[in-house]
């Protein structure tokens, strides 16, 4: 019986990860199925807590409420996010194929940008308190150009699995044949190879 | 000219008010049709900047960043609330129709609840750095139980304009008929009417 | 091999009740798990007969053919309820919050009225034959002001699972503290306490 | 000026007509370009009123109440019909493509089919006060057997434009090649022709 | 164990087919049940390698690439038909009640026409390279008039299990009532039993 | 009155563009504003006949029918692309934002491969007759590893405006700041002068 129940539990928790949607639901919300008792505590989400008393990040950092995180966000088609930006830190440019975020800046300045499917660039500088929006799928980053202070942002998305595709490990930290790289970037082989030694910590 | 111009504005802007919608959009954003030069300012809101030196609020207070504050949000999917509650004040129970909403507590204590569609009531105590979903359309509300200190929230919401039905203010705080109030609430007008008055503060 | 059997089972149905949604299907129909013979029968539901010669209502009544009582519905997107209206009886105000609902007076006349997010009340007088349309997840309400005659009420969704949010019950009908109801609709504990007795029927 | 608001006006209605769609919408309502004072009348519709005094039909008769009839259900995703059948009369095979049919059968017996994907065909005779679900985009009938008594039913479908494709009207009341029809219904000219004439009243 | 094995599959293979979706997931792609490794070839489709030493088709002939075939489209909202008209013949009147369809003549020329739910015909002659769009859900046909030379055509759907409804096959290939059908199409039961005979093949 | 009208066809074509969307439309087609003859010519596109007497590419190319080219797809949620790959020749990484992509190649071989949002490469070598889905908002290239022989596949999106986001001219052929992608690809600024200038042509 343990092994059925095994079995059982892990198609389910397979069914929840790939069949779940953004759509609207036709209940008030989803109960995972291994969870007999719904309360309070299943619509609330402590994981944030640790940022209080975190010691200052030495490298941009994100912390997710995502459905991963936080299942209650299952068939809500809402999730968040905490972007944590220590003195000149970045976050390298990337996309979120299921969401627009938006980002409020609640400590700090920050360089942020979007580039639409025009290939037009739109920048902006926030300060604290401004609100920016990235539209959904589109290539977007941030930067702290502050070289003492860090910055601070929450971030919302209209999904409650908005997903990141990360430019940089995306293109260059996966096995991508170099040629077909340096061919679409138009570089040389030895390029493309040092960016892939760069990222992978090994240069 | 002058007049057909305004009378196409008007229309236009009664448009996209009104036609605009939360599903997917066949473009990367929507630029309003009175907007001729997009650039950054336009993905940016700060009309958020008057909390940083905002003097502590004496009521129960929201700041909106929705479609109808910031634009670049049509089509978005995606929306926020800042709410302040000053010492033992409440957000009364209301809905939102279009969205769920995903509070983030980043400063104080808040108990908090919903009303599910089997009337089975939710609750919590959150503190500083909790989430809490609550499910598109189901009442809920807020309360700041401690006496000394404020309460900050982020509430973020999957839709550009989720909307608000304040349970008080429909309810008692229009001119529906007292008698067909007193039927619904089991009471009698009396104190139907005490109620509508204390609302419309006559009482 | 039962138990695993019914384990299955208990699992699969609480999928089809809490993972369904009104987007679109990919298939004609559902088919429940446990129903292996799908003929014309599964496609009809007869629970309205007993509307027949039901003797009339004394109190106002809902009859419901929606997902639940009717599992064809299940990815179909709509669903139908029969409201019965004694003379000077009133369905109390409340919430769908997953469709809109257009009413078809059937028999009868009927005072009507629902409350927009701007707070604007919207109220109609319906005589036999007429349709209302209640906007989605807005607050409602309907009162037959006839003092001798019943009305007979159609109304039709655009979900399988519209949902039904009361008013008077969620918000008075279950635990929310007395205080937090007092302050939300300013008035005293008394009257909540009143309003509270009243619809528990110990008032 | 005149000529002005008339075109913006046929601009307008053309746009509300081709370009509402049936996903969620960010408002409450839609409101028409050309409504300046939106109040309970807007939200009610007054066109069935005919049905109660109407003598018996003759031939099989439907009453719509959709989006054309009833401007207010643009965006509520709901919308109505009243079919009316004479003794031995048929609603032709159809489909609606942009919704399921939920019919409720109010008075008389019908019997109702439809035709899945797989071709295989679900029947049902129908009594008074049944309901029958006719899925999305499948060809369906009603036809009431009995020779003496009228049958009437009320449909819903969740969009507020339907649509419905006669079969016999879409292939045999057009110009259709008579040729290519012979061939797809393994038939000769000569067949094609006379069903042809006999849809057109001329044979 | 084998036979829970066996029901758990025939389980999801059932939930696999009935509850899928077109709607957006919340994930990359969708993982059927039963498959563990999930690599490149999840994710290719070689069933249409036959076309390439295909023996020119004698009767019309349909290649599909849909979610039954190819289960990596389940939840990518896209799916392909490949069309084989040999000199001379027809795809008869259809329908596909869960997409539009954009086709694609690659190879000869071909008659397409589509009729609209107000009744009206719309038709063309295509030549090779040319597309054609036949809108969701509407009465469709395709014929290659040229005696002597093959068309081929490339379909695709914005649905993964787009479905089609032949008239000819639906409507007098199943076992739809003779007299209801004379009725419908205004001819004799005769004009009927010849065309069922003729589609059955036993004309 | 001529420039009445210039403004009222610029503006709806701006809304043409800018407020259209793939949800379920409310209509069988959309017709543009400033077309009155609506005949089988609207839903046909011919641009892909150049396709036929095209002198082999020289460097990869794409030819489009999406809404932009053929309006008639608006709210039909589907379109084409025509991939024409000469020898050694690279779709350079990329996603669409808006829709999965289902390629069918029609002649040669083809390298192909996606990256997925947990980083893990998918990869498969083609050949002719094999399709391939690339899931939404995914980065993904094609290569055409054959030295001699042409490549060309067929591709069908499930949205009317799929989007494209090229990786190389998003991030390096925009004015991103070069010390912002040093940082963001760890490498240095140098590096990311030389790829910015390879692709700018310069180099």
């Amino acid at each position: 019986m343990k092994t059925m129940f095994f079995i059982v539990v892990l198609i389910l928790s397979a069914l929840s990860e790939s069949m779940a949607g953004d759509p609207d639901i036709l209940a008030d919300f989803i109960v995972p199925q291994d969870n007999t008792t719904i309360d309070g505590n299943f619509f609330t989400y402590t994981g944030m807590r640790v940022l209080l008393d975190a010691p200052e990040a030495k490298t941009f950092k994100v912390l997710k409420a995502s459905m991963a995180e936080f299942p209650a966000l299952n068939g809500q088609s809402v999730s968040y996010a905490v972007l944590d930006f220590p003195p000149g830190s970045v976050n390298p440019p990337h996309t979120h194929p299921r969401a627009s975020e938006l980002l409020f800046l609640v400590d700090g300045t920050l360089e942020v940008g979007f580039v639409d499917t025009t290939n037009k660039l739109f920048t902006q500088t926030l300060k604290t308190g401004d609100m920016f929006v990235f539209p959904k799928g589109l290539v977007h980053f941030q930067y702290n150009g502050d070289k003492k202070n860090e910055a601070l942002a929450v971030s919302a998305f209209g999904s409650a699995n908005a997903g990141t595709v990360s430019v940089p490990n995306s293109v260059f930290n996966t096995t991508i044949d170099d040629g077909v790289l340096a061919l679409s970037f138009k570089t040389d082989v030895y390029t493309i190879q040092k960016i892939k030694a760069g990222l992978a910590g090994k240069s």
